[in-house]
C-alpha cells in the first residue's frame, strides 16, 4: 500500500539532519550534550578543527584534530558538508559520517555555527533547522562577560555577531529559548520526535 | 529585541490550528479524547451538524445540533471555515469560535473529515495538518468489519473512500500511524509542542 511503503521509505530507511545552531553564549554545547544522554539513538556529528586539541578533548570524539593543509584538501575535495574560519582556526563537519549515518536511519545532530547551518540548509533542503536563542540579549551578554577566560574586545565582537544572528533566524524551522536548561531539552526532544513524523514533499519547504 | 518581540506575536498572541484527520475507524476520536486529557491548555472546536443527536451526547460539547437551512444558511453567510456532507448529514466547523480562541494564544484542534480538512488549509496555510494513518489498510478493514452497527455496503463505502483518502496525505505535514493508542498520543503530543516552537514565515510553507 502506498501510504506504507512512503512511511517506511522515510521513517526507517532515512534519518533526519538536524541543524542546532545559535550565538555563542547560549548554551548550545551543554544542552546538546544532554539531549545525547536522553536520546541515545541520536548520532553526533563529530567535527574536523584545525585548532589545537585541548586537556580533556578526545581525538575523534571532541574532534579530529588535523593540519591545515590537510583540512584544505577536504574543502577542495567536497568532503565537507559545511565549514568555517573562526578565531583563526577552520572547523568542518565531514560529509561521509553524516551520510551514512542518515542512511541507515539515524536522525544525525550537528552543532555548528549560524554561517554554516547555512551551508548546510543549501546542501540539505531537508535539514531541520534549529536556532537556540537567549532569553534576551542582555542576558546573552551577561553571560558572554561571566566568561573570565576572553577579552573585553573579543566579547564585543561576539555580541555584534550575536546581534547579526539573531536578525537572520529566519533561515530556522524552529527557535527554542534557552532560559530553563530542562525546558530546552524537553522542547528539542519534542522536535526531534515530531520530525520522525512529518511527510516528506518531493519538493523541499 | 527583534527575535523576543517575534517570538512573542507568534508564541503569545496567536495560537495554532491543528488539524487532525484520517479514514473512519483509524481511532481519531479515541485519540483526540485522551489528547485532551493530557493537555488541558489546548481547545477543541465543536462542530456543528444537521444529523439528530445520539443518546449521551452534549448540545454544544458534542455538537451544535441545528437544521438544515439554518446550517445552510452559515454556510452562505461565511461563517463556517469548513463543512462537509456526510451519510447525508451537514458537519461543519464554526469560524468564530476558532478564531477567538486562536487570537487568545491557545492551539484549537479540528477533529474532521479528510476533504474538510484540505478546505481548511486553503483557508489557514499555517495550520498544522496531521493525518492519522492505520498500521495497513487490512487493519483498517478488520476495524470497520468489526462495528457491528454497520452494513457491509456501508464498510465497503467507507473502505474505498479511505484508499482514497490515504493516497492524498501528502496535503499533510505529519502522518500519526495508530497502532499502538498511547504511542499516537505521545506522538500527537510531540507535534503539538514543536509546533509551538515553529519560526513562522511571511510566506506560508
Amino acid at each position: 500500500m502506498l501510504a506504507d511503503a512512503d512511511r517506511e521509505t522515510k521513517q526507517v530507511a532515512t534519518g533526519n539532519l538536524i541543524v542546532l545552531t545559535g550565538p555563542s553564549g547560549v548554551g548550545k554545547g551543554t544542552i546538546v550534550a544532554q539531549l545525547f544522554e536522553r536520546m541515545p539513538d541520536l548520532r553526533r556529528s563529530v567535527s574536523m578543527t584545525t585548532r589545537p586539541q585541548r586537556p580533556g578533548e578526545i581525538e575523534g570524539h571532541s574532534y579530529f584534530f588535523v593540519e591545515r593543509p590537510f583540512f584544505k584538501s577536504k574543502i577542495k575535495s567536497g568532503e565537507l558538508l559545511e565549514w568555517a574560519e573562526f578565531a583563526g582556526h577552520l572547523y568542518g563537519t565531514p560529509k561521509e559520517y553524516v551520510d551514512k549515518e542518515l542512511m541507515a536511519g539515524f536522525d544525525v545532530i550537528l552543532e555548528i555555527e549560524v554561517i554554516g547551518a547555512r551551508l548546510v540548509k543549501e546542501l540539505h533542503p531537508d535539514a531541520v533547522m534549529i536556532f537556540i536563542a537567549p532569553p534576551s540579549f542582555e542576558e546573552l551578554e551577561r553571560r558572554l562577560r561571566g566568561r573570565a577566560t576572553e577579552t573585553p574586545e573579543k566579547i564585543e565582537m561576539r555580541l555584534a555577531k550575536a546581534k547579526q544572528e539573531l536578525q537572520e533566524k529566519n533561515v530556522f524551522h524552529y527557535e527554542v529559548v534557552n532560559d530553563n536548561l530542562d525546558a530546552a531539552i524537553n522542547n528539542l526532544e519534542h522536535i526531534v520526535y515530531a520530525e520522525r513524523l512529518r511527510i516528506r514533499k518531493q519538493v523541499s519547504q
